[in-house]
């Protein structure tokens, strides 16, 4: 079928390709004109602007649009644009890491309107292409059986990796959750490591242990092989020291507000928490609490303080 | 090769299995004679005593025994028995979940009289006999060669899920290790779960998550997916209220040492760290903490406290 795709990072730029392979027409959109021009030469149809896009997406009222930009206010000016442009019967398709409370708010808006609003959390990461995506989509019953084909070609195949999970805001919700995980199970391989890195040896035998290697063996057979455990397994047989890499680890959002939801709905939930407040910890570079710290044992039990040599803060 | 296997509970008795299938000669013993005969029927050489059974491994010196015991007081016993059958020369293997410093001490007063011993930690649980087991192998090179026939045949594939990691006691490190991990994704995933189990609804819609159709999606294409998340798709597929399951974890014990042993190296640990104290409140019915706080409330803010009705203690 045909589609609008908004947005062409790594992301939508993939997700295009995927879909014409899969036979689809794409009609594309970005800022950045060298994404729209590199999608054509793959097949897409070029727009240079969202109403061209539009414009090219044939019948009013059975029109679609996925827009794969980031959260915020990159995905809120886009669906207000969309909408002003689209009529009753048209359907956007929000596949980016929105908060499911915006998506609740903006599906809410547009139904007033009768444009159906979707959600699609969508997994899978730069390996999507060639492996499928996995999408959690929420929405209206007859929206979702509409765009179905769309769904099924992005998935890994057309029988898995691909559920209605609710209405408008349960994809995001759940992809939220996904994330969550996700940040747990990361600060758990890394944590291994970290200690498996740190032992100095074996009872009279200094020896130190072969991380790439250790990976590489639970891969197969063990209780913790998984996807992420084949992508840590090839970063450390690339660079076992992690050179160059600094002990600095971004969030885009969605742990946070997983830690948030938890908390709302009186959930324990203390390894997802951890593994957020683990990343805050990695950047937080001035260590003001640490230094507090410091300061206090050193109020009251005359304990030393380490002096600052590295950071001028 | 010929080899001993010591204890056929679920792990010794399916990995007797694969390895009759893997060509080679299992003599079993157990303190069950109902086991050992279930072993016998499938092609295994029975023996009634541990002396009976390193009577029929061959030529002293050349000999290896599999001890698959429950770790602790049997596998201190069951290697102490065996370390006197034994001469200069022959093999111990444990491959149960021993604390690695046991391994260290029970391989060096091994090595005193010339008999090897190794440390297999080996996963895979019940699946491992149709799948392989992830073998980590800890001791002395020229021993791990010779009984790499065995290896090869435990593990999924000759060429995969077996690496010699280190002197003896290493093994039993890793596998100590790869259980912490496990920990933190299972809670990890866990939380996940019963937070989707919480939401009541979204916007307008009161909407109840399928938490089986999530855990399937996520199974493909996902970047949480894993053998872990197979198994946890399965259990709610059969079982989504998680009916007839106390809300009680045990643990066997390396959760534990995992952790002891990131405080005695100076790692940070945090989600290992929570995925073990989870357990322990999972099994904390007296709720002695929980009661106190509940007191303290009461004496600085008069707050209410929820009079006991269920736990008589």
């Amino acid at each position: 079928m045909r589609i609008g795709m908004v947005g062409l990072g790594r992301m939508g730029a993939n997700m295009t390709t995927r879909l014409l392979r899969g036979g689809h027409e794409v009609v594309v959109y970005d800022r950045d004109p060298a994404a729209v021009a590199r999608s054509a030469e793959g097949g897409a149809t070029p727009a240079d602007s969202l109403a061209h896009l539009v414009a090219q997406l044939g019948a009013a009222g059975a029109r679609q649009a996925w827009v794969m930009v980031p959260a915020g206010t990159p995905t809120e000016d886009t669906v207000a644009e969309l909408f002003a442009l689209f009529q009753e019967g048209d359907a956007i398709i929000d596949g980016g890491n929105s908060n499911y409370q915006d998506t609740i708010r903006r599906a809410a808006a547009c139904a007033e309107r009768g444009v159906h609003y979707l959600d699609a959390g969508t997994s899978g990461g730069i390996w999507g292409l060639a492996e499928g995506y996995a999408l959690m989509v929420g929405g209206p019953d007859a929206a979702v059986a509409r765009i179905r084909p769309i769904f099924e070609t992005l998935a890994p195949a057309p029988d898995r990796g691909f559920a209605h999970v609710g209405p408008a805001g349960a994809g995001h919700f759940v992809k939220m959750v996904h994330n969550g995980i996700e940040y747990g199970m990361m600060q758990a391989y890394a944590e291994g490591f970290a200690i498996l890195r740190a032992k100095p040896g074996f009872g009279a035998h200094d020896f130190k242990l072969d991380l790439a290697q250790i990976a590489e063996v639970w891969r197969h057979g063990s209780v913790v092989r998984s996807w992420l455990l084949d992508l840590t397994a090839r970063a450390l047989a690339e660079n076992p020291a992690m050179d160059g890499i600094a002990p600095f680890v971004s969030d885009s959002g969605e742990g946070r507000w997983t830690v948030a939801e938890a908390i709302a709905l009186d959930v324990p939930a203390p390894v997802i928490t951890h593994s957020l407040i683990a990343r805050l910890r990695s950047r937080d570079a001035l260590g003001y609490g640490d230094r507090l710290l410091a300061a206090m044992r050193h109020q009251f039990g005359g304990h030393a303080i380490t002096r600052l040599t590295k950071v001028d803060a």
